[in-house]
């Protein structure tokens, strides 16, 4: 049988004098950073969809452009036989150690809840097996509950309490499936928890269902004993109007609302903080002051489009400021860093699918080191500790402590005649040492 | 001495058939509307800084263009008690019931924070004077805590500490003359509490101090007596580049996160909303069902410019909106509606200032009909109760209540063979709807 | 047979006291607006694309959620049959005057590019029965030359010439059946006429051969007597990243450089102009200052989401000052109000396009009857021309002309010691103004 | 006399190795690259406004927060002397080869128009001599036609004449001042060029009014002598709603309008094209595309915030992008690389006026020296070209040539039953090869 892939290799280091565009120039999986191999602290996924289960459509192309072969497989099991080859294949090529995935990637749906139940777990075996033969592991599973038209008006969310169960059976299914297969986390992206018009919904009922969904979920967690960590992916909006998991401050006051704030956290994705307005390290430090790190879906938006692009991270600068931010809270526990990208709808052939995740994997692996660096020289988190150092005085501290009133400081500003003078934030100066480093 | 605004009467009621531009056509105080006068419910306030501290500069016109005469008297007190007669002229001509202010804006800084506390309840008993005299009253007071480049850095979440108690000491003074005048709330605007940038920000740090100078300001309240509301006004940037009180959901979090979701609520201004990347009635229906809904600052932002333009609000649809939705929430309590409204400056006449907020209140006057109107027919409530009705069933019902496990669910939906059918969200249908009242 | 609008009658204008959701509250197709009807002066048409063609998919929700009857006939003509079947029907009992294709629309692609000229050749005989019969005449024909994989790098900026000389092929034989069907226009909109990555692009080879191809289709249009329009439609982005046609006035630059200034006109959609970061009345008001005002495609966006939303309008304000400005620049000569628009994914049923079109046509029928208070009232136009009254001077008129030169001018500044007042603008006062005929 | 500068020495070069934040660690004025000195290439300015005259203030910060000591000075005169000191003390000693001013940035306003005519001409020997002193060139100078209230509502298109005709007056000034400084261009940037809102203006009267004014200008330099290039900036917004000058391809379209596109170029700054939705490669490479390449002003906006943040560049792959578009396009001839930006209102000291500056003369080192490498490789060039190497063919060529019509490139596309199969557009491979360079 010939490999979609014919005539690529496993991808291979081959440092920064290489000129084969199909090689490694700075992953290096074994090259050890901040006391880990680089393959241990980036922990790669490839995930499922972009790559093996969309087709090149648009809004405007209906039809997609890449004619998979696969794709014109018309029985369900044997479509999901065919991808997964190529998946499995892909993955190994690449030389990656995790993937992720949602039910419906890996096969259809059948006619009856049963029957797509029973689908998923005879899949499950085959995958097993794949895992089991290539080595490759399961970083995160994920229902797919916004696809399907039932879903139309939300999951967790809908107005209707029978999608809302029909949403949890399916999300029972593969939270075991994941479980079964060793995922380190199960992942909740909710793009339909939200609303299209607002005249027509109930925030507050939807707020209680999308709420009780998670305890749900959690107390099955620890049911069936998944030692996996549970994961909400923040996004502002699109396909809805709003998503109530707008960022990563909003998801923390959800948790914090429904008493989930220590049992869930976040996967974090680079394009759904530019569609929320932020930078990319903003959200995963933001995480991290908020103890809800969890993992990454590493990707880029585009900062003149106001939709979700979903393309390979190429930027230096940002993704190193992301991996400084993560490595400075600490890395990855349970996460990794899973490509939710895709290449191009003009991208058509076999090999751009290499292009885009070997160009994507030295990004992260040079930011990794930089990130290194950074930490290494702690420069930069010393000017940062050095500009709160008046905190560490006694009537700061306690302050912080609850032991001063709002008339103590009063009174020692009164009478100490306090006259704060500014000092510099030295912004030019720590932007200029961040360019150093790249 | 002659009225800054010279041959401008007091404005009055004189209904559609009017072709006045200096009369309300549809602001009627004495009107009932959904169980009290239109006066009682809006709740007018007009702002004391755009209107008499504003010059009219912008970043590309230092100078400003308004020459209004008070601005060049420079002797501290005299320029304060010219403001408060044209202030209070204005207040009293325009026929509102509350104004607001900062303490900057009512009179300057002094050399010391003694010498400011001492101007500041000197002017407050100018201020008292002129509220018995014409029956005016605060909305809310606040303490400029973000203009004095000893702010520049931030308030509450300054890095140095001295800053954090100079701000609770000015906090203080502000809010107990707020409580001296009768203030009916106590606002919290923090256009620094943010960063410009994260590499030289501590996130953590300034959430802990922040949330002390929040607690600190609470506590004060019941030591003082203060039966007022403490609101937090969010805002997404600007100053700042991320402003943490960035949007309602987010300044839930925050709330509950420091304890405080019973004792603040919000602030909400229009422009902010759309700065955030919302609608306004987005922000007030979240603020309800969030039960933290406190005022409003009413105002327009422009939705093709990204800052904070403070135009009056001239839009019937997302005004009608914005009322729609906080009269379903049961409307004020403490709160108001506060003109935080600009002339542009090219509007460089007295009476311009009159045509802002003539134009602005009966574009308030008429959003409240509209929504008294949607609110007796009871058609879109009932639409989207109706949406939601499979919730009142049994299983729904101990689903929210917790009685019900994911494994429960999953064998209802692979037991009855659930297979829900979408039903129509009708927001066209609903849209018209709304275009019919307006 | 059976409607697939059964139970639908004909809408027809019942006025203000009907509750008749199916009705006309608004447009009265006979009442006499600025001297013409209403049906006249607003020329409505209903595009073929969005209600007949998308199934309710979207980038998430890949399957659809409509279930039109007629996406199940596997045969490309007698689906196109059905189609038209319904189209027609939709058109009639909506009582538009106007309908809008894309060749695609109206019937499926061939195997060969003959074949598909005979499909389209074919097609283009059933739809003038129906036109005949039905009295519904065609406001504009364009070619689909972007979803069909073959464009997916454009078409008239194709790198690869033979997609060029694909498209030229395929735009003659629509204009051509344009003419045939007694269409007042050819629009072109040029989705993929920009760029993915400025990296793979040649802007001056881009620019240089759609320049050209322009020019063929003008050259075509004389030559077989079309007497019709030719439209380009601005957009700036998506699906490409860039589109060449960003805005009105991007577009007027180009058909400048190309000489095709007097030959082509704009077809001017709402939503478009918001992704433009302009207001829709801006683009009216700019395309009648350059004299390339032709056609609008009636929708809106989203002020909140950057992509397309195609939604109908429902913005009294907005509609009727794109009304204005419309009405001012002379109103309509072979242009009309195509409704570019969908109901929402989650709009399910078939009587959902009623609710759409219907509310759409109000909204329209009442912004109309809004421009023409506002023309006939002449205040707000006197306004205007009284602020720019000083041009009439002879000084200024001289300057107009040319014959003045710069130091001239400084000379008569100098000498004089000019030194000009600034005017208020008075903009709260006409928003003011605005507000009242609304 | 004390420097303000004091203990900080001229800027050297050092090299990667240094650790001294105040040398060059890249910008090595005499090395050559792509066939000049990098001095000659980048031809680097300071401009006067943001570092001598802004003090630090913001819309929510009236008074600054920089605490210059030369803007304590009280006489028009002694102020603009110690001003001048202090600015070429400091292009001294951060050793650039140019500087740009607007006029009121170098001396006041006087109280009339001889008055202020006759300052600038006795500010112009001071500047002149120190010219000759330092050896410091003029790049360009510019008139400021919009901070004075009198040019609220614009100045060449301001309603009223006398305003127009004093910026006329103003501006001949200003372009006679330059020409006899030696400037190498004059700048017209007319940010109140534009609306606050469309209901007050009269888009086709400003139109030619601003036609006008950019003829007299041009006929003027004409008549002086001046060999400089007149220069456009675009902007879309800010100050104004809505700026003529909106982008590249907006101006090339009114410069065509008006006979122009000739005679003028543009200036095109980084931030600008943020605020219009494009990148700023983009920008340059559209100028270089149309011909009108003139010069830049360098900066950053932030992707996050919608106003113009003027911050000092520091992505290296935009810069670097930015770079290797000018260079493709021959590069600059009488333009230069201007910092238009400014340190942040919290950068307080001296020392960050350096940092800011050193900074960005490092990121535009670099990213000329990863332009050179982009150039000599031609790898990115040849797969270009390559792309469009279809249109070399003889159908092609006579088609651009206007040899071919529509009819004949169908009969081509049927009699051929062309089927052109689409080709990848590698757009992730060419984003890997870039980062190559970086």
């Amino acid at each position: 049988m010939t490999s979609y892939f014919e005539g690529i290799d496993k991808i291979k280091y081959e440092g920064l004098k290489s000129d084969n565009q199909l090689a490694f120039r700075w992953y290096d999986k074994n090259k050890q950073v901040l006391g880990k191999s680089m393959a241990e602290q980036l922990r790669f996924a490839v995930c499922y969809w972009h790559s093996f289960c969309w087709n090149g459509f648009d809004p405007f192309g209906y039809d997609g452009t890449f004619t998979r072969p696969w794709h014109k497989i018309a029985d369900v099991k044997e479509q999901a036989l065919a991808k997964a080859d190529v998946a499995f294949d892909f993955f190994t090529k690449l030389d990656v150690p995790f993937y992720c995935f949602h039910d419906r990637d890996v096969i259809g749906e059948g006619k009856t809840p049963q029957e797509s139940k029973k689908l998923l777990w005879e899949m499950s075996d085959v995958l097993a097996k794949k895992q089991q033969d290539t080595g490759v592991k399961l970083l995160w599973g994920t229902a797919n509950a916004f696809s399907n038209r039932r879903y139309m008006s939300g999951a967790g969310t809908n107005p209707d309490f029978e999608v809302f169960a029909f949403a949890a059976a399916q999300i029972r299914e593969v939270l075991e499936v994941t479980h079964k297969l060793g995922g380190e986390n199960y992942v909740l992206w909710g793009g339909r928890e939200g609303y299209e018009t607002l005249i027509n919904t109930d925030l507050k009922k939807e707020g209680q269902s999308f709420g009780r969904l998670l305890n749900l979920i959690v107390e099955h967690k620890h049911k069936i004993g998944f030692k996996g960590t549970i994961l909400i992916e923040p996004k502002p909006r699109e396909p809805s109007k709003h998503q109530y998991d707008f960022d990563v401050q909003t998801v923390y006051g959800f948790l914090k609302a429904h008493g989930l704030e220590k049992e869930i956290k976040v996967n974090i994705e680079g394009n759904h903080a530019t569609l929320a307005g932020h930078t990319f390290e903003h959200e995963i430090a933001m995480a991290v002051a908020y103890d809800i790190m969890g993992s990454i879906d590493m990707n880029r938006g585009d900062y003149q489009c106001g939709w979700d692009t979903d393309q390979f991270p190429n930027s230096i600068p940002d993704t190193a400021l992301a991996y400084y931010y993560l490595m400075q809270g600490g890395g990855y526990t349970t996460g990794g860093t899973n490509f939710d990208a895709k290449v191009r709808r003009q991208s058509i052939d076999p090999v751009d699918m290499f292009y885009g995740h070997v160009g994507a994997m030295d990004v992260c692996a040079r930011s990794l080191l930089i990130a290194e660096q950074m930490i290494n020289d702690g420069k930069l988190a010393k000017a940062v500790s050095d500009r709160y150092s008046s905190w560490n005085g006694q009537l700061a501290q306690d302050t912080l402590a609850g032991k001063v009133s709002l008339a103590d400081l009063s009174k020692y500003v009164l009478d100490k005649n306090v006259d704060p003078a500014p000092t510099s934030g030295r912004q030019e100066y720590l932007e200029n040492l961040l360019n150093q480093y790249i």
